[in-house]
């Protein structure tokens, strides 16, 4: 076994636990390596399950998320794993690690952004836990949501051929991350502003994932939390399948772009590797590209757009200008960094 | 509002988010306030969430605590909640802030210990979330549980004249800390172990919340985290009552008593302020003592103690050899300290 977490990594630490739960409750449906754990709570009904921790100086820095964007934001993290599997979000309990340092505003706010995120998708705060923190604030955010057994999501339904579709526009938060890592503090262009408010108040998906789901359109489906390529190798990995993505076809904002540019960096590798945009990317047989398509456009006002094909092979190859790149999947993991 | 953490205190933080977060799901059965929430998911069964925070240099010192004890504590405080509601717990949700100077061994030391309280308890570790801390390990445990919506015990249900009892030694844990706190190098005599390991390894008392909630023989429970007083403080405020404590009939151990005499420490204040005893506290009316007494003691071979009487005025009163003590609640408040 590799001795440190680095050589682990976050995916190593994972699997450690995984292989090693082995649940046996006979109203298990999925246990870990999903964005949801599934239970059955009775005939009509599968309960899920998500948990996210967000830790400060690693997910976030106090001088550059409002407490009212933190607390909307820890919660909308889970919102969009319920949404990945097509389910909707019901309750959330939330644990607190706050430091001594802490003012009552700051809670109040943060509160209040949580909350009314909370509201915004019906989803009742009905418990927690809060403790003292020496160092850094904790938020770990457990939400339960529902499903029907038949309209169930997972990872694992992608087949050869299948298109590899993306429900939103990817990048954009990788790129309002640059923004507010190398503050200048010269005045930013008004319309990068955009860009770090895709980082710092994404929104979950959650009524597109519960539509492709209840009318059995999709047959894997991810949130882009990880990076596209990262989260496109879990779908991957748990379907065994390949993918070969069109990377000229990947949706990016005109703002992140221009911004790449001015900086010297790739806005592509953005759109590929960069994390916390929050889409719904998700597969489906060629003959329900157009339903997708219209339907999204339709219902919810949502361009989809479709980034390239699953395949047989189980490898995922990136295809620019007629290219095939060399290039490994890359992706967020937190403890070798990105 | 008041301006800080200290101010505010722990409950004060709790109440906060209570008074704002207004569930309106029609399954809601209680939100925030009792040591789960309670949710109906089908006409037989109600489902129990909780969740508990660990943070280092809080709640442990990595130096004190082996990663297999961890692990156990960090399910097994979990537990203890949903015994306090008389359920049976089904899974469990694991967040994890690591950081990077942990060892791999550390980890699946820390993995084996919770698993092996999993198992021992029929619960299945069914997912969670990894990422990286800067300065202190975090765990986060949500545990779900189920109980018949007839056998639901809460904090609420304690009527003036009900019994107070308690299934075990309480004090134990807190002496267990004291050691911990206090090493001086030299060596431990034998039976002070007992304290450490009180401390470090609790064990919920799932079985015996289950057999006097299946059995419809109290009218309220909770289990023994922050001290015997402030947790009757808990099911006094939530059933409008009071208490009469009888300090004499406090079950504390032989070691304890002698601890703290050796130590100049009063034993009595580590069994009523003293936390993590993990051990249920419930309320029966008159006429069901002695039925308890006897079905714990046969069969489940646990001894329990009458401590006292829940009164009309909504106060809690402490009488030690016929005299009342001057004394307010006390026990831990994560920003006021002990």
């Amino acid at each position: 076994m590799p001795d440190d977490l680095q050589q682990l990594g976050e995916f190593g630490v994972i699997e450690l636990f995984r292989q090693a739960a082995r649940p046996s409750g006979s109203r298990v449906v999925a246990g870990i390596g999903d964005d949801c754990a599934v239970m059955r709570v009775s005939e009509a009904e599968y309960l899920l399950v998500t948990t996210d921790m967000l830790v400060e100086r690693v997910h976030f820095l106090r001088e550059d998320i409002s407490p009212r964007q933190l607390g909307r934001k820890s919660l909308m993290v889970n919102l969009s794993d319920i949404a990945a599997m097509g389910g909707r979000p019901t309750a959330a309990f939330l644990g607190m690690g706050l430091t001594a340092d802490l003012r009552g505003e700051y809670l109040t706010e943060f509160r209040d952004g949580l909350l009314e995120c909370a509201s915004d998708y019906k989803v009742d705060l009905l418990g927690g836990d809060t403790v003292a923190a020496q160092a850094d604030l904790v938020f770990c955010l457990t939400v339960l949501g529902v499903t029907k057994p038949d309209q169930l999501v997972t990872r694992a339904g992608a087949r050869p051929g299948d298109r590899i579709m993306l429900a939103g526009i990817v990048g954009d938060s990788a790129a309002g991350l640059h923004l507010l890592l190398n503050k200048s503090g010269q005045q930013l262009e008004h319309d990068y502003e955009k860009l770090i408010q895709a980082h710092l108040e994404p929104q979950a998906q959650v009524g597109l994932g519960h539509l492709l789901a209840s009318k059995k359109l999709v047959s894997a489906m991810i949130d882009v939390s990880d990076g596209v390529l990262q989260d496109l190798a879990h779908i991957c990995r748990a379907s065994a399948v390949g993918a070969d993505i069109l990377a000229d076809k990947l949706p990016l904002s005109e703002q992140a772009c221009r911004l790449a540019k001015s900086v010297g960096h790739d806005a592509l590798e953005w759109g590929l590797s960069g994390g916390e945009d929050f889409i719904l990317m998700f597969c489906c047989s060629e003959d329900k590209e157009d339903q997708i398509r219209n339907c999204c456009l339709t219902e919810l006002g949502t361009q989809v757009f479709t980034i390239g094909t699953i395949t047989k092979d189980k490898k995922i190859r990136v295809n620019s200008k007629g290219v095939w790149l060399d290039r490994s999947v890359m992706g967020y993991d937190h403890f070798r960094g990105a």
